[in-house]
């Protein structure tokens, strides 16, 4: 008596992780952003300051608010490589939401493609609305367009989903050319792609997006403000051509979901200078951690990873049954996702270990944690 | 190469309306809550409160923030006619997400019953998913449960709409022994109850909540913070049976839209009993507003309309094309909402007139012009 989606979602691997995870001393599990790093003074004042006027407290309007639809346009969208040309915005409750919206827009039991590994959770809003998911090996230049093209002459695509910078959990960032060759396959084998890109903002310098290679509105562009500002806030947008941006705002009617006020504090901080300032910052700030994590690894001769360029996630080969090692982890006091559930074939012996919420001397001592759990499975 | 939701989504009458009357001087059409009674320098100060802390904008929980789980709970059900019992609290972002997250967890081309008229953009989250929607009329005691029997000794429905107070947009209060009989014969008849209560917070003295007479989970009761405090927030709940509850909450994972913020913001404004306190204010405020609404109408002889006890809106029987009308009335500088939409038979004449956003002289002022552009038509 209930429908698809009702009888297959399940508790996602990384919650569990997460939940499991409270008790450890250290956690390389989470994937949220530092805390130390959120600028909650600039974010109070900038509420105080929209809720000078209640219009900020009114419903918003299906697709976000124009205010914060033309800072993006104007004062953001270059930071990330791209202009909005013919396409429009569409504001959104963050990441998730827009893929949720997308695969409700897109897809009713079609065939996809993603990268192996993918985000689980991201992905889940797409496959579970799915018939058959065919994955994509990564290297570390992001996705095989080779393998893809392989399986496009076998069997017809509705979506591709990528994340093409500072994958998560791969850690890896999409080459350039492989970039190019994918728009060109979209064309060619009629398919959309899903590009998902919440780690740009903090990626340092990376190659362009997909989407700016793409000149027949066959890439959709998402994009969230939890890694720059705060995932709290619950703001993130697409960029995708008119006739699908204006589908995907008329399904917003359906959840309604996006605040109007934090609508208006993201569009205050941007106009303020403070997103983009962060940018720099914030890639450097994450990259010493990251630097300390692939250090204490190499010191620990755990060397079985891709180098991560940017972000928050280091993917790392055990060698072990990941699962094994995790449970004596947390007896240890250290905290990690164990990434097989990011794999549709494959990564048994893979964890995926998380710079955010760990200090640089924790993250040492998580580490010979780690090397410890590793001789105990 | 798109869902049937993708096909089949459109823009909602009520924007429609809506953006034909930005150009109107007279507003009788807006669902929005007064925002001369919107408390926002108490919602700024809550956010300087929560914003203390960084918590505050840490990724929410799916299924909701525990500290306003407590809060609803313990400090406002009892507000509501209802307590948490057996069941379980869900935080959405605002009723109209909550009526998703429950379409997409019930429905899959599935058979379903609603009042006629119903609210056509809560409505829509469920009909999108539907194969069959029998209408089920209201009088002034709400949804007529005797044809609803009548119909269910024919066919086997999955889920029951009902909007039990201050109907939107036919004004009307559900009869108490009717909430009653809904319970038996959702139990009789196997099916569940979608009840949809935003406007109870503000609805004066009314039955208690069918909710509150279901013993076997066959009710969902959808709460909302959006016309108590202010719709810009999207905060609201569900109270449901636990299995439900706990699959809701996972099917928050796939658009994980509710801000945290905003969820401690609400939660910091019942513990101070500004909620409550809000109730009986508001209820008065525009029973007052409803009240010259009503003696205008009947000054200029349009009596033909159920007495609203409650809430923001009236139905009105123009006797004419309310379409016709109301392109006479925005000549004229008056905006409603012609209700044919919210039916799924009938309704040509019918127009939604709603208090919200004028004052008593524009009430007053727009009736007068309302009798004139009927007199054109």
């Amino acid at each position: 008596m209930v429908s698809r989606i009702g009888k297959e979602i399940e508790i996602s691997p990384v919650e569990l992780a997460s939940q499991l995870a409270k008790k450890a001393k250290i956690n390389l599990a989470s994937g949220s952003p530092d805390p130390k790093v959120i600028l909650i003074s600039e974010i109070r004042e900038a509420y105080n300051e929209v809720l000078e006027d209640v219009k900020s407290l009114f419903y918003p309007g299906a697709g976000g608010q124009e205010e914060l639809k033309k800072e993006i346009e104007e004062h953001y969208l270059q930071f990330l490589g791209l202009s909005k040309g013919e396409d429009e915005i569409v504001i959104t409750s963050g990441a998730q939401h827009a893929m949720e919206l997308l695969g409700k827009y897109f897809l009713e039991n079609d065939v996809i493609a993603v990268e192996n590994p993918t985000f689980i959770e991201t992905f889940n809003a797409i496959k579970l609305r799915s018939s058959v998911v065919i994955p994509i090996d990564l290297d570390d230049k992001g996705i095989k367009v080779d393998q893809l093209e392989e399986f496009l002459k076998l069997v017809k695509i509705n979506l591709l989903y990528v994340i093409p910078n500072c994958h998560n959990p791969a850690g890896v960032n999409l080459d350039e050319e492989r970039r190019k060759y994918l728009v060109e396959l979209a064309e060619r084998y009629d398919f959309y792609i899903l590009e998902d890109d919440p780690y740009r903002p903090i990626a340092g310098c990376v190659p362009k997006p997909i989407k700016y290679f793409d000149k027949t509105g066959r890439v959709i562009y998402i994009s969230s403000f939890s890694k720059i500002l705060a995932p709290g806030l619950r703001i993130g947008f697409i960029l995708a051509n008119k006739e699908i941006a204006e589908k995907i705002s008329l399904l917003e009617q359906l959840d309604f979901s996006t605040s109007t006020v934090n609508q208006y504090v993201v569009a205050r901080l941007i106009r303020k200078g403070i997103v983009t300032r962060r940018m720099k910052e914030l890639y450097e700030y994450y990259s010493r951690k990251m630097k300390v994590l692939k250090d204490s690894l190499t010191d620990q001769g755990l060397t079985k990873f891709n180098d991560p360029k940017c972000g928050f996630f280091l993917l790392l080969d055990l060698d072990k049954d990941s699962w094994k090692v995790f449970n004596n982890a947390i007896q240890l006091g250290l905290s990690f996702v164990p990434a097989k559930p990011f794999f549709l074939r494959g990564g048994d012996t893979m964890a995926r270990l998380s710079i955010t919420m760990s200090n640089e001397e924790e993250i040492k001592e998580g580490v010979s944690i780690l090397k410890k759990a590793i001789q105990m499975t």
